[in-house]
């Protein structure tokens, strides 16, 4: 038997509540799921844990959920950011669901000097972060900024949060400029790194790289943090799933 | 300036050679990059390293590339295979692609009894590997075998390699039966592992996750590594890219 659907609903969850559900999510339900009276729904929103509703008063078009019993405190997710330089609109769309699934708390689309997509439709990006939250278990959803140019996000940056930088297309031009070398592959560069609970971000490029002037400012920088992701060159989407499994698994909660 | 072209071309490469283009890499070339004679374009053949070629004789259906130096030796990609059970066509196709990009050597699709696409075209994958080749500088074309059942899998499973049994979906489905508990994250299992140079394998599942049988088929055999990503629980296309990750980072060439 397949677990009752989960939706995420913006609204408290106590005992005893009850909810009139929005009108896609009676359509989702009632029209897709084909649950009717009496079926059992999951739904969170990301404050106060995972709740058991149960459906009544169902048409095709409302439905009530009478909330029963929590079934699990919240928990959030680690203090991490991806920022990513827009792509295109379904690699966009995939870093973005699987960012959410990959326990990223904050995504924040940067505009840099090459990068090609800079109409960013945030709207579409939360729903999609909502359905991917909904379907893997998550108890909360990513907070999603709109776009901000690269040297706005630089200047404004808080000094306490490392900013891993990984430069995938950059790699391809020959060895780095200056006298810091190559950077560390990004599992030796965590291992170094003191565990000491402090934010961390991950800043991927757009599918053209990082121009050189971006690349001397960002390494010139101490709360940058200059990393390799293996010898091939990744994708932009490949990359932000990379380094946010690897700091996961180092760092974050799947330890 | 962006980098030339590159192409994968299943013939024997040496300097001075002379390769007719297939009509659909001549298209790629002539129509869609605008290439002209004189042009450079790199190839690679999965044996030879990778070459840089001019383009001479240029019509719209045909062109000749001319061989002139080698630009890189051939590296192979370690002896990792991901074994996975056919998902969604979009979903399978990510899959293909990013496994190329992380470099997996060999891709098996593998038939569970909760899988529900049956039909696998090896020679659409085999596309898609190709052209994620072409595009993230990998030398080689991951080996794209035809679906096989996951008991016949099993059945003559070579018994040195390690196999990593990524059961995202039997998570949420409560504690693990028998004796031996919660499976171990990834990485903590990577790391108590002696690093032989033996070969590795890594087995993800349908969305359904696997049967209780195949489950328990699994854990008692003894080159099983049973691992956990995490505490959400992962579709299986990023399951798939998250454990590559986690592999090539610990013991494969990202080190």
């Amino acid at each position: 038997m397949s677990p009752d659907p989960r939706l995420f609903i913006d609204t408290p969850l106590a005992a005893g509540a009850h909810i009139a559900l929005e009108r896609d999510q009676t359509h989702y339900l009632v029209n897709v799921m084909r649950r009717e009276a009496g079926s059992g729904v999951r739904v969170f929103n990301g404050r106060d844990g995972e709740w058991q509703g149960v459906l009544s008063d169902v048409s095709k078009r409302a439905a009530v959920l009478e909330i029963t019993t929590r079934l699990r405190e919240q928990v959030g997710v680690p203090d991490l950011t991806l920022c990513f330089a827009p792509v295109k609109k379904a690699r966009t769309d995939f870093i973005v669901e699987k960012a959410t699934e990959l326990g990223a708390a904050r995504l924040r689309p940067v505009i840099t000097r090459r990068t090609q997509s800079e109409r960013v439709r945030v709207d579409r990006l939360q729903a999609i972060a909502r359905e991917a939250a909904e379907q893997t278990e998550r108890l909360c959803l990513p907070d999603i900024a709109g776009p901000v140019s690269l040297d706005q996000m630089l200047d404004q940056w808080p000094a306490a949060t490392r900013l891993i930088f990984c430069d995938e297309a950059g790699e391809g031009e020959g060895p780095w400029g200056g006298t810091t070398g190559r950077p560390m592959p990004m599992a030796d560069m965590l291992r170094v790194e003191a565990d000491t609970g402090r934010p961390w971000a991950i800043l991927i490029g757009p599918e053209g790289g990082f121009a050189p002037e971006e690349r001397d400012r960002l390494r010139g920088l101490d709360f940058v943090r200059p990393v390799t992701l293996g010898p091939r060159i990744l994708r932009a989407d490949t990359a932000a799933l990379a380094a946010l499994t690897l700091w996961q698994a180092a760092l974050g909660d799947w330890r």
